[in-house]
């Protein structure tokens, strides 16, 4: 067995086992491993890089909104958690807590954030108490922990890293505006930086945030036909303001409950693009959010060292001022085969190849990670060559998933219908829903989809609810999901 | 007493009383404020915003030395903090505990990260088995926990954000040479982004690092004649290697035990330069970490919105263009010299200052935040005269800290003279150490002063310990401390 094949062949195929293969590839290209703690998970410098890549963009795109990032305390005292009904009944049950500090128990437990709500609230109820003070628009990176019972990595663990922005407002229609202004900017994120096309739109109450007025999320399509949350953002009406007190006078000099929001995303967007982009053959990261946009991988014959090595670092430098994102696999430990299978297993989206042919004819060879067609580029044109490439398959990637989600997005006009497709093919499947939450949870127990959102455009007169057979009030996407 | 006055005196003068002065500034200028929970604290979008530009410079320094960012645990199993033995005696007394997931009491409890060697290097253990593998340079921007019982914001809080460096190396040479490596760089971020001289050294054994084997350090001194240790540089050795079981197979073949460095910074810094620069009017935030560089305030006479903003607005945009972090306030509610002494109180460093004369004399008005003194400037050359205002006061602000330093550090020959000094002047005192835990300790319970680093030179033939009057075998810094 050639080295190439031992190399690849750790990875299970992707259209073998999924499952396995998600877990296989974020091991072996070091995206993240397990820690000793179950459910808790280890992010290596790999993974982090795209995490810090997507930071990056984010939080310029918060910054541009007017957002300012802040920092408040991981611990929440037992008595802010359950201020808000529905907020601690959703929560408690996933709580970590403190119970000691040093060798003395605490008076009072604290809760380990499973979201920042309850203490941000606390103080901005101390910050706030005139119209002038509003908006206050913050967001915080921060980590979180969810005790949860089924994880696995990125998509679901105990600690993950997140962003929780958190508004108050001086009217119920600035806080829907915002609300809808960052549901926006995790659509844009989403697609044109991870490639991930997504669906926005409001879920129903069964499926909101505790202690939300209304939910608005991104769901995206995985190849496994599963729908993934991929950003929430939450319209918080006074709910919050009102468990915490946060009241301002208004311009006409009354008293008023603040209007607020929150949203977030989190390293699970990580876990979204592996799923997302993937092949057989490993990861592929999205041009815009990897960590080596291009790797140069020279060719080495005979003097390697003294010949094409010095041309590799010219090109090196020569992408690297161009802002792009370069690395050069000098090692000698390792032939040039086993580079282009260990690159492409980590999702290197374009391979510069160089070799003493190359150098005689003035070009260089750029390979596709999509799918691994080679370009013979004039070494004069190399810097646009390779800027035009990685645009090319930014795009590909999106348009590749959108088609995947196209073709699999379904309609059913009753119940079997629905739970045929949710039995043998997944997807996403667009029937009508009249509204309530019984039939919701009827077609979740027997179908296990539940519905990931309400669509906007209103149904057909004829329509019927597969769960009652009555009209339909709504349009819905309903999905097994993670 | 005029809306100016009125507005002073909500802060202490820190010439009246240091330590009240030191925590009205943070809450007068928004930097932080206090939770509900005692010695935790909030940090705020200002204060915050200086930390973000700290770990901005900081991150670039790392990964221009070949360090990569990663993200480890948030909890410690037990059972893994105690393997190293001096570690868990060290930070076992600080520890919060998780004793509880949800309704369930956990098996094992869990210790809140106090620092991350525990779990680090149980990972290190999995992931190094050859030199080859070697040296791991990994890095995280994290929250770390540590119950303590007296707490100021930023020096000393329950949670606190710090970077931790956590390193392996295949020789004992190269720990040491990435341990002191660090310490050059915390060196040089103190003085040339924070303004901030320091001392860099090694600590003593009572001072190091719980399973360090040896712990250097820069430290600082604060205008109330305190010293602060602004940064921690650790050679583990084979400790943790050994607890943990990092071993790697070298180039002869033998499994040898991995050679570590531990190194942190956290938001004490904020506090740090808080302290050493401010003044009775607030803060004076050094210029490459100030989130405002300039204030424009305009000179709001007569239909100033038509003739003055607009003017103001064109600087703003020229000063952004050039990289500037420039905040224009053109808020109505408020007179300029309102705006004077808000934006003094919160450290801009520097004030431009534009109003209907200066626009008919083509000028603009640069006001130092120091020393309050006005330069008018030609409206052409601004760009380039604030580029250099701004240096000259970076520059200004290291020197005045330099000379207080330098005036406030003494030298001792005997335990009289140097209990005078720290119960009258304080600072540092210079003064010969025989080397002896004990007569470290009598001074520590005599004069709480500590030996804060010891220094490089040799002591005088003559110079002998205050402690015991026995020669010196090293000189040191003694002084009491944050």
């Amino acid at each position: 067995m050639s080295k190439k094949e031992d190399f690849i062949t750790q990875i299970t195929k992707r259209s073998e086992d999924f499952s396995r293969w998600y877990v296989d590839v974020i091991r072996r290209a070091e995206l993240a491993d397990y820690s000793p703690m179950k459910g808790v998970m280890v992010i290596r410098p790999y993974g982090y890089e795209i995490w810090e890549l997507m930071k990056g963009h984010l939080d310029g795109m918060f910054k541009a909104t007017g957002h300012r990032n802040a920092y408040f305390p991981l611990f929440i005292p037992e008595s802010f958690l359950t201020k808000e009904a529905e907020h601690v009944e959703g929560f408690a049950p996933e709580v970590a807590w403190v119970t000691m500090g040093g060798s003395e128990p605490l008076e009072e437990r604290y809760a380990i954030r499973p979201t920042s709500e309850a203490i941000i609230c606390s103080m901005y109820a101390r910050w706030i108490s005139s119209w002038r003070d509003l908006p206050v628009l913050i967001n915080q990176w921060a980590n979180v922990v969810r005790w949860e019972k089924v994880t696995r990595p990125f998509l679901r663990t105990t600690e993950f890293l997140w962003q929780e922005g958190h508004t108050v407002h001086a009217t119920a229609e600035e806080a829907q505006e915002e609300t809808l202004k960052i549901l926006d900017i995790y659509r844009t994120f989403a697609e044109e930086y991870l490639a991930l096309p997504v669906i926005a739109g409001v879920k129903t109450d069964a499926e909101k945030f505790a202690g939300a007025v209304r939910t608005y999320c991104i769901e995206a399509l995985m190849p496994d036909g599963r729908a993934l949350q991929a950003g929430t953002s939450h319209n918080l009406g006074q709910n919050f303001s009102k468990a915490f007190n946060i009241r301002f006078e208004n311009r006409d000099q009354e008293l008023e409950f603040g209007w607020g929001t929150s949203w977030g995303v989190s390293t699970r967007l990580v876990g979204a693009i592996i799923m997302a982009h993937g092949d057989d053959s490993g990861l592929i990261i999205p041009p815009r959010v990897a960590p080596h946009q291009v790797v140069i991988v020279p060719i080495s014959r005979g003097n390697w060292k003294e010949t094409v090595l010095p041309e590799a670092q010219r090109l090196k430098d020569e992408l690297q001022a161009a802002g792009i994102r370069i690395h050069l696999d000098d090692r000698d430990t390792n032939t040039p085969g086993w580079k282009f299978s260990e690159w492409e297993m980590r999702g290197v989206p374009l391979r510069v190849e160089i070799g003493p042919k190359d150098i005689e004819k003035e070009q260089v060879v750029l390979v596709n990670r999509m799918n691994r067609e080679k370009a013979f580029i004039p070494r004069a044109g190399m810097v646009a060559a390779v800027q035009d490439k990685l645009e090319e398959i930014q795009s590909a990637l999106f348009a590749r998933a959108l088609k995947f989600r196209e073709e699999n997005t379904r309609d059913a006009e009753d119940f079997e219908t629905l739970a045929e497709i949710m039995e043998n093919q997944r997807g996403l499947v667009r029937a009508a829903w009249c509204g309530s939450p019984d039939c919701e949870a009827l077609i979740k127990e027997k179908t296990k989809a539940t519905i990931r959102v309400i669509l906007e455009d209103p149904p057909d007169e004829k329509a019927v609810c597969p769960g009652c057979g009555k009209a339909g009030a709504h349009m819905v996407l309903y999905a097994r999901s993670y």
